[in-house]
């Protein structure tokens, strides 16, 4: 079985820094199977890269080595770090980048089965690293290290367990009552009063769909599906099953292929159409009958 | 011998999609050579990709499987698809995009040696999609699908024949004769009347180079190439033999490397340069030795 | 062992260029192990190529094959050609690409152990082709002779022995001593006379990193690093040792992972925010206590 292993960085294509990586991983590891997932993260975007990582490493096989290098505190105290669980090794800098993993391999597995180290033995550097270069870990500590991995090498050789890495707030939807007014003008008018869920999009894809940090479950809290609407700005959303469901030049929400809620425009760009970056927020409500056939009119 | 398995997609490498396709192929066949194609076709643009496939199979090795996802109609009713001509097979959406594919295979083989099959057979996606998402096919039936033909499974097994995929009609050059006057012009003048070969651009490379649908073949119906002039807008270029022919900054035609008609500038971009789109209008007469002086000129 | 071979071209990655030549590799050697260093070289930058090669090859196994093509002279005199070093093998365009593999290369083994071969033996190109494409030498020469030396082909085979490959002039820098009037004032105050270094930015990268040809070597010529400012247009840089050795948007020198004099902006792009494109100079000089504190303040 030839290991595999994939690269996640912020170097961009232009340069031979991941073919560079790619190179050391080699030289330790002939016979890695690499897969690159994206350079494109925003230089030193440690938010996207965060948010991304988690939604890979299921569609890989069981061992598979991830490999993170955004790293805009290279050369400065930040540790170097390997994660292992049940199902994958992640390496990279401990300045975050992990926090979306580690929250949701504790979601998921015993907290003992799932185990961080310091990167402190040079010998599964770069050879000759002792004092690796200041400007690229990458190449001296994390791409030797992801190989040592993939090789065969156990997680607790490469150092001391870390208790806890560096974990960012990542912003999580809320769940709210109507507003009192608004809830006792729907009384009135015979609705139920129902909760109202706010999250934010995440992350803009290549096609121009928004992703949330919204998912099937957090919908479930306010109703059916097909009782939904989602907002943003003043628009209001039809909540659907997949592009084709709308014609040609719609918008529409759906719940995207990693399971987060995404506003799309068939055939097109729903961020540039919508004017709709990361952090913008979306709300979802219920809507009564006349809303509903107003939304798809 | 490793199974070669290419990718041609619309995701752009911006998005981990590419890599969880990659993810989930190796999951299901570890020893795939992975090679990508091109991820930078235009969104949705699915007479692009038919025009540019059939021009890779042939440098691959036999048994090669080309996963191609451009996929606008992906979760309406269009039909996940598999071929297998003597030399390759290709797995995407019945959308078109195999329209040059097929038709080239079918005028090289017969008929009979050349199969498709609706990709009915959950069994060959991804585990436990017997309801895949609605949103990417690419990964939870195409890839897995071109995984498991790399692995060894028979076209057949995967689901019922399909008679004949979706085919999009293609532009084709035309061949003419002189318009009436010009020919007894020419008749006047002691010359032979000739035909006129008309075709158009169909893809502008990363170079600016201008890719045509008129192959040598279609030349041949006109003249010797050394006879030729071709027009672009008010533009007459002469046909030579490779870029290095003209001086740096002039505009040329020769037959490119996958034998279609191509427009150029030496170290520079005939696009850019000479106002040309796909579908801009490309007409070859013969040229008489006044006209080849002039052009040359 | 599988070979390892890589790929540096100016093709960019939206044609399937690339990929065409990864498939010729892969028919004639499929245990290719298939390396991608960068597409990104400008349109016919030979000097970028040239200057960014050397830096590869240490990283990779010992007898990895470097397939680039720069190739703006297709289909003319230039020669194709191969080169073998006591570590790798680089096979391309005899335009003057590899000048700087050559010189360092002769700096480092005895001449006996690099040896150069013209490629003029068509059965190591691609079938059928004793009269390759005119355009695209990469497909039908360059590569195919890559993969039969990653299969194990003696470079010797591979034609004639060339004596000399084409050697671009590179810019070195200079060192030189003060002028006349700053030198006698400094020894008026007491300094000692200092040389002067001048160099240059050879590369940009994806950062906005601005990467000189100024190395350790020369720096130690001209004094401490702890004793040495860098001057860019009217600008005064700190030479420090990584990027968070500054505050966030501050502008600093280093000795980047490639062992080059670098200038960079900490989470910020030097290139942008200074003007500085290939080919801007760069002094060195030694800076006296006050010029020193006035530096960082």
């Amino acid at each position: 079985m030839r290991p595999v292993l994939t690269l996640t960085t912020d170097f961009g294509t232009h340069d031979p820094y991941v073919g560079i990586m790619k190179g050391v991983v080699l030289t330790i590891c002939p016979a890695a199977q690499l897969v690159d997932m994206t350079h494109a993260i925003g230089p030193q975007d440690i938010a996207a890269a965060a948010f991304a990582l988690p939604t890979y490493s299921d569609y890989f096989p069981a061992g598979t080595v991830h490999l993170v290098v955004v790293d805009p505190g290279v050369g400065s105290a930040r540790q170097p770090l390997a994660l292992e669980t049940p199902h994958a090794y992640y390496v990279g800098p401990d300045n975050g980048i992990f926090s979306l993993v580690w929250r949701q391999a504790h979601a998921r597995w015993p907290a003992d089965a799932i185990r961080a180290v310091a990167l402190t033995e040079p010998r599964f550097w770069r050879p000759g690293m002792e004092m690796p270069s200041a400007t690229f870990h990458g190449r001296d500590i994390f791409a030797p290290v992801a190989a040592h991995l993939a090789a065969g090498t156990p997680l607790a050789a490469l150092g001391p367990p870390l208790h806890t890495p560096v974990l960012l707030p990542m912003p999580e939807p809320t769940i709210e009552a109507d507003e009192a007014q608004a809830a006792s003008e729907r009384a009135a008018a015979g609705q139920a009063t129902s909760p109202r869920l706010r999250g934010q999009v995440m992350v803009i894809d290549h096609f121009g769909n928004c992703i949330s940090n919204i998912t099937a479950a957090h919908l479930d809290q306010v109703g059916p599906p097909d009782t939904l609407a989602v907002h943003v700005w003043t628009r209001r959303l039809p909540l659907l099953r997949t592009y084709a469901d709308v014609a040609r030049g719609r918008a529409l929400a759906l719940l995207g292929s990693e399971g987060y809620l995404e506003l799309a425009i068939r055939d097109g760009s729903a961020a540039h159409a919508l004017g709709i970056t990361p952090g913008t927020a979306i709300q979802i409500t219920t809507a009564d009958a006349q809303e509903h056939a107003r939304t798809n009119r």
